[in-house]
């Protein structure tokens, strides 16, 4: 090509050096190399088809690019810096090929919509991707779930023991968060999965395409609508972001108490040495850098969301050069929920339940207070003046260094005269976790259930 | 209520007065009051159906609520910041007004899964007026696109002329960005109308509750299945404000859009005396202020999907006081989207187009340019070589000073010897825009057949 | 005023009703009345000086404005949404008090220069009172630090114990990081306190203004050089608020601390009856609302700046309506900061400190490992392999239940014999802290050192 | 060394292999080493200064790694992602290069300060460098303003002509821009060249270290105060991010303006085509694709400042791995303002102004009307009543398609009647921007001024 631009015929003066490099994309988007020659191939033969090309033109265009596509998958493909982006690239590496039929292969389309179909293919991708990753870790949630159905721990809010309640129930709540971002990116993927493709440079183009024909070839759903639209919309890499913050910032929370509870102070469980990494100056040290970083990822993953959202306010109606920004955000997007996801699933199975931590540290909370309270409402009194009553209990069990379970009946019955001995059966962990037995409950049986309605649900 | 704070039973000190004025919030989720009162009389129906209430207790407490609400809705409510928050500014309230029955309404719940399904009630609503005020616009989009759908207008790329389009292609690509819009807050709200209620504090609770009862009294479309999960989970928050940012991000888009076609420089709309403001000093101004504030609302919607997805970045489950902070970002995105959404739709009927203008921009930028390469392409030059004998004569024609379509024949054969007289026809705006008549394309028939489409869509 | 507008000259149709409250910015603006004033005031008197106006019509001004100040503070000025904005109703206002000459006093300014000076006047008294709230929880901790400063707690890297440190030490941490903040507001303060006033509508004025002698009379330090940046500039709106986000980040990791040292597990610390709340449900609980609470706030202010990041994004100059925009963020922030500061500083010394299972936490972590691997590299082990061996003796004192300071000097000789029994001396906590003797770090006495060099930077 | 972990003592299972991938950084932080190879330098010659160790292994250390950092920077340097990161890479190195003195030079320090210093020193670096790249383009824009002191072009607000500037005077307040990013950045340099080194892991160390001498060999200014602090800190990088966001703001804003201006509507500058490019399908486009790229990159700096704020939300101190995640947001914003920078200074100088087009404009806006209004006022009309009568004679322009100039005397009476003939001399563009002479004003021999006291702050 002798490095002429394809695009020169108007201009008087070469690219200055320095703008070469700054607007040069092909680093980044060689990633798309793949998709856009899937994208190259349906138009040729849309081309063909329709009679826009002769047949032997197309065949001869398709020929050549799936030449391509093998030197590219085999790392033979050498990328030029000056023929800017992976479009440029493969286009004159194509007439290099098959000579002068290569300059067909761009009638009826423009790098506008070639670049918004090979985005659209790569999300489409990503979320493909994406999704399997979510599932591997609900099914190690759920494998693990099962396990520890009847495993006792304090639930916490405010980081304070609230009540009990079981491990498998606590790994199913994980479960439902991800299961929220599975359906995210499903629905993200019907409007990721529609054709740009005919769109050409803005407005449509002067032959007579067949945009049904390509988007069928490359498995959209359908058509994009609106030229300028197509052309000018990034919603669905948005979109694709969003779902993926969503989804970190369930990694980050899971993460925060995987780190909680293999410290010292919990030690609810052990990650698995395979799982950790140790301190180049402290020799005691085993840090849970797993989840750290998975935590740490989620500033990463929502800095690319607002990236993007910025990127685009304002811009004014059709393509604009600043959209070359989408790729670098989505793309190490995809890459980092799929990291920390498959990483998580690894890990997961190994993690050892200390069930004795977590019940003694159950025992100590006070967590059966609410029992207590509810006990009362049964003995017929208010809520509210129940609530109360146990309050001053669990102040004279504080003072007295007590458990709830210790307190003599007749104490208990000092602060209420309706506390009868068969209230010692409600303050045991079993009677409170047992007690809560209904859809959405703690109580084991419930979360045997709901694992079952989880599992039927994955492989739905 | 003596100021009592209700769950003070086990405290021995009074809160700091700083403390209370730093964590109530009712200033703040006063707004919650009628949702709060909807899913208390639907638990306390619910108590009564599965008699953990006697009938009367429940009526009682029913009838209650509905004085309360009456007041709410009249102004005649005193809200008290020392009772925190709306939920026990109604409990006491309706302990004032029933006695010790509205001690019992508390029964089986906790403000975990109370404040939980009030949110959820409100986003809901949220979601249903936003979707509404998003259809209005689409309505006045349509309508315009159709009276506007042989107006030609250069189409930009880079904001520099590229391709002749019509103006109500342009429209209808506004329209196609908030059908997706319009799509995302559908998809959302499925996520949104899952019941929370019965998940009480974090366990689920030892009464025999009846959860479908109480989704099925709020319109609820299923119940949440883990109770953990339940009262932890502010997805359905996030992920509307993730919606609106999308959507402001595409009003910014046309807000920049007429800010520009208003300017002296293009002169292409003129937006109505009513829709403008002037200036304190400079007493020639005609500013768009409506569709600047529009712009710059984007960055503050944006700002409450950060502050979101920061606030729970790392949380512990179940619940924690961080949550809220959930609140305000969600109240002023619901309330910012349907103002810019509103004040939209009012002003997009009273556009005048200045369809001279827009005629005028469109010859002056060579934007039949693509015309004459497609006409050299059915001449049988290959496209790229096309592409660039057309990059000469118009850097010819610039040189010149000419319109395309005044540079002469025998010019025009001096760099391609294919081109014959007919090449004028494609020259005319009208023969560019009418060829581009694929679907998507700009051609005005297809404008036509699209807003047809767009309006079943609307009605559907 | 008759419900007309200042500017309508040119207009033939009144403003929409939807408009008027959709670009009306009254109810938040008014906060800046008495800035607006005192601009006001200043440019009156410049006016005066500089004979655009004569000494009575100077001074009737002025008069009039100081009334309208008392109204205002008082709370008997009404506000009115039909004249959009502050300035315009005290404008009205100072026209009916005063007659005609109220009409002179927007000569030789425009309300972009005015509202520039308003925001910089009001941002630089939120910097000084961010730095006196800021002042407060730094004098609080140094208190406490100076009290604590031999108190011994667990180090932790990666949330596992890794080095025994003070308590005192880890207070002065925070310290450090609020110092850092302490700069950075009054950095700042260098760019808010710089005057645009006389830059009118964008262009100066053709007046013969003094603008040196408004600066001085609002105790700027300096005037704007240009005036068309004067009055589109809001980085000092930005600044404020990317110095609060960095505070907010830093009371995050405070709160995140206060938060997990109050739970059953860590015991570290308890945070006072009066600065917890309790539980609707759960009569046991004791929750750290009000750390809870400002961890959560840290998304707000930083979804604050993120707003006003992307609100300035790609305006062209000079003033645009977006700007509007910048208050609600800006007030929020500085309202916010201050909150948490200063509930902060009230907790701090209330903070009971339970020095014993501090010290027992440090004890159980194998935490003076690396005093064992640094006696080692006395004994010239070289360190890695020091650090090697010294994994080795915790392998097996995990293995065994033991802590360092059990295992046998025979046990330990196996691993390295080298090892003396003047081992025990440097794996006792005390042994450890005091060994770290250099300055920023952990012992006693550098401790105290630290807080009086820090708190002689407080009263510098 | 066997791939064995340098840390590995205390374990008993390998790491897992996709635990090695997910936590490796060296493909990162690589870029650091010559930082690293700085800083323990640094350390090894205090290290034998303090006696810690001897000369010759001090020596023997400090020449190895002079080796290493050649082979470094000659690209003969092996990384192996199995040795984790850059530090331990180094290490590894030192140790086959020059044996078991290599093993001391971790003696008294921590991965934890090491890393520190090296992210200090890389952002102190780039802070000089971007410094050095914002004068470059305030040169520019001085040396540009100086050419156009006298050159008048409509100012804008809300996008509309409001009255004449001088291009001079615009490019002037793009440089006030940059002069206060300037001192951001300098500002920010103290608070980044504080040493960290010898805070070691956390708690500094029990080695009689010499922390000043280690902090000047590497010329920082002083030694952080709190080891706990010093390797939790981040601040720093933050810090120079939100001077960077701001920055790009700014950048982004000089960007709308020079695509605004070199649209076909404006025309006011040509960008030059060595700093413009092509359309793949349109040959007439010559796009402003750098200014583009430049307004693109804003949303990229921006997203990795929240990503580091997020990142350090709520962490617990001191060092967490999440931490790791501080370097690629960094590097990236550093590389990408440099990048924006040095091409907008390439390509300012070559930019050509079209004077013409730019009068043309100004005289068509009605630009003088406030003018108009000053005039009113001298002739002693209340600056409100006066604002009114030339909103009317506007109204009567608009309505006649008139300049203001060309509104006959006998009308402008009717509308007021103390307008004489000598009206017209101030409604000329060069009258109106010669009468804003005052510092800050638009008129041409401020400008001139203003320039000289830039260029004076320049080199100072």
């Amino acid at each position: 090509m002798n490095g002429k631009k394809l695009w020169s015929g108007r201009f008087t003066a070469d690219t200055n050096k320095i703008v070469e490099r700054f607007t040069a994309s092909v680093d980044v988007d060689q990633r798309l190399a793949i998709y856009d020659i899937a994208g190259s191939i349906a138009h040729a033969r849309m081309l063909g088809k329709t009679s826009v090309l002769s047949d032997a033109e197309s065949e001869s265009i398709i020929a050549g690019l799936n030449t391509i596509r093998e030197q590219i998958v085999s790392g033979d493909f050498k990328w030029s810096a000056q023929l800017e982006d992976v479009h440029m690239n493969i286009e004159a590496r194509l007439t290099d090929l098959i000579g002068d039929n290569g300059k067909k292969l761009h009638t009826a389309r423009s790098r506008n919509d070639q670049v918004a179909t090979d985005m659209r293919l790569y999300v489409r991708d990503s979320v493909d991707v994406a999704i399997a990753s979510i599932l591997n870790v609900q099914q190690a949630l759920i494998d693990l779930a099962e396990q520890e159905a009847e495993t006792i721990m304090p639930g916490f809010t405010h980081m304070q023991s609230a009540q009990p309640v079981t491990f498998g129930h606590h790994l199913l709540a994980w479960n439902e968060m991800l299961q929220r971002d599975h359906a995210r990116f499903s629905d993200a993927r019907m409007r990721v999965n529609v054709s740009p493709l005919g769109s050409a440079a803005l407005a449509g183009t002067s032959f007579p395409i067949d945009r049904e024909m390509t988007a069928s070839e490359l498995s959209f759903d359908s058509v994009c609508e609106n030229s300028l639209d197509a052309i000018s919309d990034r919603d669905f890499v948005i979109e694709f972001c969003a779902a993926a913050s969503l989804l970190m910032m369930h990694l980050s929370r899971m993460a925060e108490e995987m780190v909680l509870w293999s410290s010292e102070q919990f030690k609810f469980v052990d990650l698995g040495d395979a799982f950790c990494t140790g301190s180049s100056i402290m020799p005691q040290k085993k840090n849970p850098d797993v989840a750290e970083l998975i935590r740490g990822k989620t500033g990463r993953v929502n800095g690319h969301l607002h990236a993007l959202l910025m990127l685009m306010k304002g811009q004014p109606l059709s393509y604009n050069r600043d959209n070359q920004e989408d790729k670098q955000p989505v793309f190490d997007t995809a890459d980092t929920v799929v990291d920390c996801l498959d990483v998580l699933a690894a890990m997961l199975p190994g993690i050892t339940v200390n069930r004795e931590n977590m019940r003694n540290a159950a025992i100590k909370g006070y967590a059966t207070a609410t029992d207590l309270a509810d006990y009362l409402v049964r003995k017929n009194v208010p809520f509210r003046e129940a609530h109360a009553i146990v309050g001053q209990v669990v102040r004279h069990a504080i003072d007295n260094g007590q458990l709830l379970s210790d307190v003599p009946i007749d104490v208990m019955q000092s602060y209420c005269e309706h506390i009868q001995t068969d209230v010692y059966d409600c303050l045991t962990l079993e009677g409170s976790v047992n007690a809560r037995n209904h859809i959405g409950g703690t109580a084991p049986n419930q979360v045997l259930g709901a694992a079952k309605r989880a599992r039927t649900r994955l492989n739905s």
